[in-house]
C-alpha cells in the first residue's frame, strides 16, 4: 500500500519535472539520472527528441562538457560531462535552435547510498535460487496484460505469460529464507514488448524499465530491499549482446551500426570457438559475434563506444538504483570480447567487491576458464575479461548423466572426480557458478524421474564441493518439465503461485510426501551450509573414486568436512585407512544428515544411492 | 659380412681392456665409455663388482674427481669426474683394497662427431613410420634365439617373439624411402629378458646393450648410418619411467630406493590426472608416479640423483654413440614430474636441435599442453618440462570415430574442426605427433574395415595438418588387427618380412590391388609432401565445417593450399566465396592427388568420402 503511494509522488515529480525542462521536444534523457560520487564520473547522456540534434546545447553549470555527439539520426544527441568533485544537485542544459527556439532541460545528481561503491557481491557463501519470474508466483493479478505491451495473459500457452510477477517473489521470500537461500537470480525483468515469448524477457525493448507485467521500478527496488533486510542478495540477469527487435532504439537507430548488420540479419553460427581458436577464419569469427542470436534479437555492436557506454552506464544505473548484488550476463561469450571485457572491468572498478557470473556456455574447462578474470588461459592471448565469475557447464554436463552409470574410468563418480582435476585452470575456483540444472538445460527431476535419492546425491554435491550453488526453483519439490516439449515446459508454474492453484507447495500443510521430502532434504542442507564456513571457503581435497563412490574434503584450518557420495544402488564398505591424510588423528565424525556418529578408525558401510557429509571431530 | 668382421674386432678390443683393466673385480662400467668436449662433461661412472665399495678410487690423471659415492650395496661404487676441457684419451682409474690389493681400470674419452651437438632432430618436415621391430622383418634368422635370454622364438603365438630384427629395417629402408617415410619410430630394442611378452621390449634388462635377438649395438649404428644416408631420421623409443625385472640392476638394487618400493610391488593407478590436480590426494599422486605399470616393470625412482644421472647420461649415451635424431619417450607423465623435467632439460642442453616426444596419453588438450616445453598451462603450476614435443591424442581420438559419423555439432568432421580450436594452448603446435594409430591403439583399418576411401581422408588429414604426421607400419598396405585380441594381434607380422611368407608386400609385384591401392596412395601424398613446405611450417586457417565437409587452408609466403575432405557418402557443392579471404585473387588450382584443375570462382563439387588438396595457383 505504501509502495502505491510512493509510485504515485515519483510519477507527480517525473511530469513536474518535464513540465519544467522541455517535455515535447525530449522524449527521452538515458541514463534518467545520475549520481554524485561516482568513480565513473564522465557521463555521456543521451537526449532523445524529434530532430533533438537541430539544438545546440551547453550547460548552465560551470563544469567541463567534454563531448557532444551527433549521429546521423537527427533525434539523438550524446552529451558528456565530467561530474568529478560535484554535489549531489541539478545540472541545467541549454537547448538553443538557430532560430532562437530555446529550452532548458534540469539533469539530477542523486546523492549515493552510504558505502554503495564496498557492496559485497554474491559468493561462494551463498546458495542461489534462479528463478522464471513469469512462472513463479503472480503477486499481483491486475498487471497481467498491460496495455501498449502487445504479449497478454495466456496461461494456457506453454510460450505464453503466466502473469508470475516482482510482487510474486516478495511474496515469497519468507519461504525462499526458510528455505536456506541465501540469493536469487531472476531471469531477466526489463521491458520486452516481443509480441510472442516475451515471458522470458530477454528481447528487451526498453533497459531503464521494469516491464510493467512484472511490476514498476520501484517494485525491483523494494524486492532488493526486501531482501536485504532478510540478509539475501539479488542478482540482475543482464543482456549486453542483444535487445529485442521492439526496443525503441533499434525502430530508431541512432547509427547504422549500433547494431551488427550484414547488411540486416545474419543468424550467428553460435560458434563460440572463434572467440580463441588460432585458426579461425576472419568470416566465421564474424559470424559468431556479430550473427544475431535469434532473428528477434537484433545484436548490438559493441565495438561502437556509444552503444559500449550506453551498456556500461545503464548497468552502472541499475546497480546504484536498484541495490544490487550481483549480475548474471546473459551469452557473455556471443559479445565483442573487447567490448564485454571493457564493460565488465568497468563495472568492476565502480564495485570493487560486486560479483559478476557470465554465462559462457562451453564444454571445456580451458575454454571456460579463458573466460574468468585474470585467467591464464585468456593470458595466453592476452586477453582479460575482468569477469569475476564463470559456469561450470563441465560439471553439469556430468550431474545429466552420471546417476545413471556405473562407476568405472570416466563414467559415473569418475566423471566428477575427473571435472575438478582441471581446477587449476581457473583463476578463482570459489567462484565457479555450480548448477544441476538452469532455464536452459533438462530439469534434473525430469532426467532421473524424480529420483529423492539421486537428487540428494546432486544436492550434497553441489551444496558441499568448492563454488556458489545455485539451484533452480521447483526443484525443491520434485518438479519436473521436458525440455523437448520446448523451453516453457521447463519453465512450469510453481504450484501455488497463483491463487487459484489447486495445490500451494510454498505451503508445507499443502505438500505431497514426496514433494515434503525433497524440500525437507533441501532446506536443512542450505540451512546447515550457511554457516558452514569450510565448504564455503576449505581447501578441497579428493580421492579417485573406486567402484562409483566419491569421497571428498573440505578443510579450513581445525574444521573438516569427509564427503562421501555413494551412487551405486548397493552399500558400499570404506576403509578410512585411504583417506588417513585428510581423517588424521580424528577418530570419529557426525554425520550432519543423520546425526549419526561414525567410527573412522575402522571399515564402515554406506548405504547404497546415498550421501554422508561427517563433520570430523576435533 | 663386414659388419661380422667389425664385430669380432669390437668384441677382442673390449675383451682386451677387460684383461687389462682388472677384470674379475669389475663385472660392469656404465657408461662404458664418454666423449671428450660433451656439455655434460661431469660424468659419473658406475663400477659394479663384487665388494667393489671396499677398495678406495683414485684417478692417475690430474682432473677433479667430484664425487665418490658407495651405497648400502658393496657391489656399486659411483665416481663422479669432471671432464671438461679435457681431450680424447684414456683416463686411469687406480682401485685399491685396505689390503694392498689393487688394479686399474682404463676408461676412454672418445673424440665426437663433427657437429654432434648441432644435430637436427625430426620436426614437421618429416613423416615418421612406427614399426615393432619384432614384427616386422627377419633380417637375421640366426639371432632369433639366443642363448642367455629366455624368451626364444615362437611365432605362432600372438605375445611370443616373432624374429623380426634390425637387419629386417635396414633391409627395407629402401622401401621405406620409396614410400615416402623420412624417420623410423621404432618400439625399444635394448635388452629385455622378461620371459613372456619380451618382443615389446619395454621391460628392458641392459639399458647398454641392444638386445641381441634384433641384432648388436653396431647393428643399431650401422641402422642409423644407413638412414643418414638415405636422409631419414632414426628415433629411440626411450623408457625413463620402468626397468624390467630381470634387468641386472634391479636384481640387485644399488639402493633400496633405486625403484619405487611400498615396500615392493604395488600398482600404479594410472591417474596421470594426479599429476597436476590442484586437490588430489598426496596418496593418489604417489601410487600414480611410484606405482609400477605392470608387476614386470619395476619403477624406476628419479627422485633419487643416481637413478636421474644414470637415466640421463644412458639417453646421451645412446644419442652420441648410435648417432641418433630424436627420441620417443614412453609414459612421459608416469615419471616424477621434477625428475622428467631434468632429464629432458639436460639432453635439450646437450643438443638443442634435437627433438623429444612424449607419450602424454591424455584426453583433453589442456592436460596434453601442459607437458609441452614453455606450456603456459604448465606454467600455472610453476611447471616445464623441456620437452618440444608430445602427441595429439585428441586428434587420434577423433580419428577414431569420425569417418562412421553424420555431420553436426561435435560429430563427423566437426570433431576434428573441434581439435584445431583449443591449438593456442600449445607453445608449439607444429611439434606435435599427429597419428591414424600407433602400436597401442586399435588399427585404423581394422576399425574401418579397410576402407580404402576412410584411409584416404584420414591419410590426407594427417599429412596436410599442422604437426608430424605418424604412420603405423603396415597401413600402408591396410594391414589389420584387432585390440581385443591382445596387443600381439594389432602388431601382426608385416607381410613377406619372413623369408618363408607367401607373401611379400614390400614388392609392388607381389600386393594384392587392394594393398596396391593404399600404397600408391600413402606413397604419392609422403612423397609430395617431401617438399611441400606450406605444410610443414604454413599458417593453418580452418571454416566451421558444414554438412561433413571440412575446409581448411595452409599457407606459407606466396604458396596456399586448400584441403577439402568430404566426409558424406554424397558428393557435396562447395561456394567458393565462402573461404574468399584465403582463396584470394586465386581464381583456380590444381587438386594435387587428381591433377585436376579446378576453377575458384564459382561452385564446384567433390565427390563422396573423398579428400581435395588443392594447390591454388598464384
Amino acid at each position: 500500500m505504501r509502495g502505491n503511494i510512493r509510485n504515485i509522488l515519483f510519477s507527480v515529480l517525473i511530469s513536474c519535472i518535464f513540465c519544467l525542462s522541455g517535455y515535447g521536444q525530449i522524449e527521452r534523457t538515458e541514463p534518467p539520472f545520475w549520481w554524485a560520487g561516482m568513480e565513473k564520473s564522465e557521463i555521456q547522456i543521451l537526449f532523445y527528441g524529434k530532430n533533438i540534434a537541430d539544438y545546440q546545447v551547453s550547460l548552465q553549470e560551470q563544469i567541463p562538457v567534454t563531448g557532444i555527439i551527433k549521429t546521423e539520426n537527427p533525434n539523438y544527441i550524446f552529451i558528456s560531462v565530467e561530474t568529478e568533485g560535484l554535489e549531489p544537485g541539478m545540472l541545467h542544459f541549454d537547448f538553443q535552435k538557430k532560430n532562437g527556439k530555446k529550452f532548458i532541460r534540469e539533469y539530477k545528481l542523486k546523492t549515493r547510498r552510504e558505502e554503495s561503491s564496498k557492496r559485497e557481491g554474491f559468493s561462494s557463501s551463498d546458495v542461489i535460487y534462479l528463478i522464471m519470474p513469469d512462472r513463479f508466483a503472480n503477486g499481483n493479478p491486475d498487471n497481467d496484460s498491460v496495455e501498449g505491451l502487445t504479449d497478454k495473459l495466456n496461461r494456457k500457452e506453454n510460450g505464453g505469460r503466466h502473469g508470475g510477477d516482482i510482487q510474486g517473489i516478495i511474496d515469497h521470500l519468507d519461504y525462499l529464507d526458510d528455505l536456506g537461500v541465501t540469493a536469487i537470480w531472476n531471469t531477466p525483468l526489463l521491458e520486452d514488448n516481443d509480441p510472442r515469448y516475451s515471458y522470458h524477457t530477454y528481447a528487451q525493448s526498453d533497459v531503464y524499465r521494469i516491464d510493467p507485467r512484472f511490476g514498476s521500478n520501484e517494485d525491483y527496488k523494494k524486492l532488493a530491499s526486501e531482501m536485504h533486510d532478510r540478509d539475501m542478495k539479488l542478482i540482475m540477469d543482464y543482456v549486453t549482446n542483444h535487445w529485442g527487435r521492439e526496443h525503441w532504439m533499434i525502430k530508431d537507430l541512432p547509427t547504422y551500426d549500433w547494431i551488427n548488420q550484414f547488411p540486416g540479419y545474419e543468424q550467428s553460427n553460435y560458434r563460440m570457438e572463434t572467440q580463441f581458436d588460432p585458426h579461425a577464419s576472419h568470416r566465421d569469427h564474424k559470424y559468431c559475434v556479430d550473427g544475431w542470436f535469434v532473428r528477434t534479437m537484433p545484436d548490438l555492436n559493441q565495438k561502437n563506444p556509444l552503444v559500449l557506454n550506453y551498456l556500461i552506464q545503464n548497468a552502472i544505473w541499475w546497480i546504484e538504483y536498484a541495490n544490487l548484488d550481483g549480475f548474471r550476463v546473459d551469452t557473455y561469450s556471443y559479445n565483442d570480447k573487447e567490448g564485454i571485457a571493457e564493460w565488465t572491468e568497468t563495472i568492476m572498478e565502480e564495485y570493487p567487491n560486486f560479483n559478476i557470473v557470465g554465462e559462457v556456455w562451453l564444454h571445456d574447462q580451458a575454454q571456460i576458464a579463458y573466460w574468468q578474470k585474470d585467467s591464464k588461459i585468456g593470458a595466453i592471448q592476452n586477453y582479460n575479461t575482468h569477469l569475476p565469475s564463470v559456469m561450470d557447464f563441465t560439471l553439469h554436463n556430468a550431474i545429466e548423466t552420471i546417476f545413471e552409470e556405473e562407476g568405472g574410468w570416466g563414467s559415473g563418480m569418475d566423471k566428477v572426480y575427473g571435472n575438478f582435476v582441471n581446477d587449476f585452470l581457473y583463476p578463482d575456483i570459489n567462484n565457479l557458478l555450480i548448477f544441476m540444472e538452469n532455464h536452459d538445460t533438462r530439469r534434473f527431476n525430469e532426467i532421473y524421474d524424480q529420483s529423492l535419492e539421486n537428487y540428494k546425491l546432486a544436492l550434497t554435491l553441489i551444496v558441499t564441493t568448492r563454488g556458489i550453488p545455485q539451484l533452480y526453483y521447483g526443484s525443491e519439490i520434485g518438479m519436473r518439465g521436458k525440455k523437448e516439449e520446448g523451453d516453457g515446459d521447463i519453465r512450469r508454474d510453481f504450484p501455488g503461485g497463483w491463487e487459484a492453484d489447486e495445490q500451494n507447495a510454498f505451503l508445507a500443510s499443502e505438500r505431497t510426501t514426496e514433494q515434503q521430502e525433497f524440500h525437507g532434504f533441501t532446506k536443512k542442507l542450505l540451512n546447515w551450509r550457511k554457516s558452514a564456513e569450510v565448504v564455503h571457503n576449505g581447501e578441497l581435497t579428493q580421492y579417485i573414486p573406486y567402484d562409483n563412490v566419491y569421497v571428498y574434503f573440505r578443510t579450513l584450518e581445525d574444521q573438516k568436512l569427509m564427503v562421501i557420495l555413494n551412487n551405486n544402488e548397493e552399500a558400499q564398505v570404506l576403509t578410512p585407512q585411504r583417506f588417513a591424510e585428510d581423517i588424521g588423528a580424528a577418530g570419529s565424525g557426525t554425520d550432519i544428515l543423520t546425526g549419526e556418529q561414525i567410527n573412522l578408525t575402522e571399515e564402515f558401510e554406506i548405504n547404497g544411492k546415498t550421501p554422508m557429509i561427517i563433520e570430523l571431530n576435533k
